[in-house]
């Protein structure tokens, strides 16, 4: 059993909306101003809410997982003051493939995993997944890093969105926070 | 985006509950009567309800999904008027595993796929993930088959059960239901 996580943009919570900026289909309403994020709820006021649920593993060999949990460093770092939340839906194909298919594109094609890991420890990294939840989009990635990394982070995506995975992307925003007292 | 499926025993629904057993684990209470399968919805005076969501091939590959493809027959078969709906909670060291680990446990180990596929087309099944979904158990399995098969159904549990897999199960409850109208 799994607890969902709430993101709502609205008027309250520790993080302020610095941009939102769609890289691929259709915009969406409702980003601006403040994110909360909360276990189990979502803000009845929001002008935009969207649920994730932290789960299992679904590519990541054990080597690889090592190898992550050796470099990666948690969220709420004091000087990680920015953030970006990244919604994100696949294409029908990428859903209908096997399991072996999507594995060979995300890593060995697209080298995902290998990409990420040069980003660490500067990049901090969580994935709630979204689409069993009958939401709008398949995942939300939220990263946090130093105002000094941002550079990184965004080579960290330009790669990404070279990668043969990218090419099953069909929704995607980019929204950049900073993170404010209450 | 995925829709959730609800299974709700109580008063209504195509399905009747002929017995229900505890294979490991807890109990679960208010199991019996009448079980009614809708989309998106659960029956409000139900005295049991659990959801559960189709969702993308988490094992399989292509090989596999051909073989399973060419072998299977859908639910709804006419003669198919017994089922049985096996609600599964897997431990947390399962879920802890990585996505090599649990798969060589699933087939390579366990032969889950090869095992299932021997039981085709007689026995039609659909799987529903629940755990992202924060219900008490991670899966559902609806099974559908001919009275005549069903000692062929109970050698198919019976394998899986002696399986490595099944190690790691924690808790099973094997509901078997006949076709009523209405």
């Amino acid at each position: 059993m799994a607890i969902w996580t709430g993101f709502s943009f609205g008027r309250a919570g520790a993080w302020s909306v610095l941009s939102a900026r769609v890289v691929a289909g259709p915009s969406v309403a409702g980003v601006g101003g403040r994110l909360s994020i909360a276990d189990g709820r979502t803000e009845p006021d929001a002008t935009l809410s969207i649920r994730g649920v932290v789960s299992n593993v679904r590519y990541a060999n054990r080597a690889e997982l090592t190898e992550l949990r050796a470099a990666q460093e948690g969220l709420g770092r004091p000087a990680a003051t920015i953030a970006s939340l990244i919604p994100i839906s696949k294409s029908d194909a990428w859903w209908a493939l096997a399991q072996d298919e999507r594995r060979a594109i995300f890593e060995e094609q697209s080298r995902h995993h290998s990409i990420g890991v040069r980003y660490l420890p500067e990049i901090a990294r969580k994935l709630y997944h979204c689409r069993d939840l009958g939401e709008n989009f398949d995942f939300l990635t939220w990263f946090e890093f130093a105002p000094a990394h941002e550079t990184r982070f965004d080579d960290l995506l330009a790669e990404l969105r070279a990668s043969r995975e990218w090419t099953y992307v069909t929704r995607e925003i980019d929204i950049r926070l900073t993170r404010v007292a209450g």
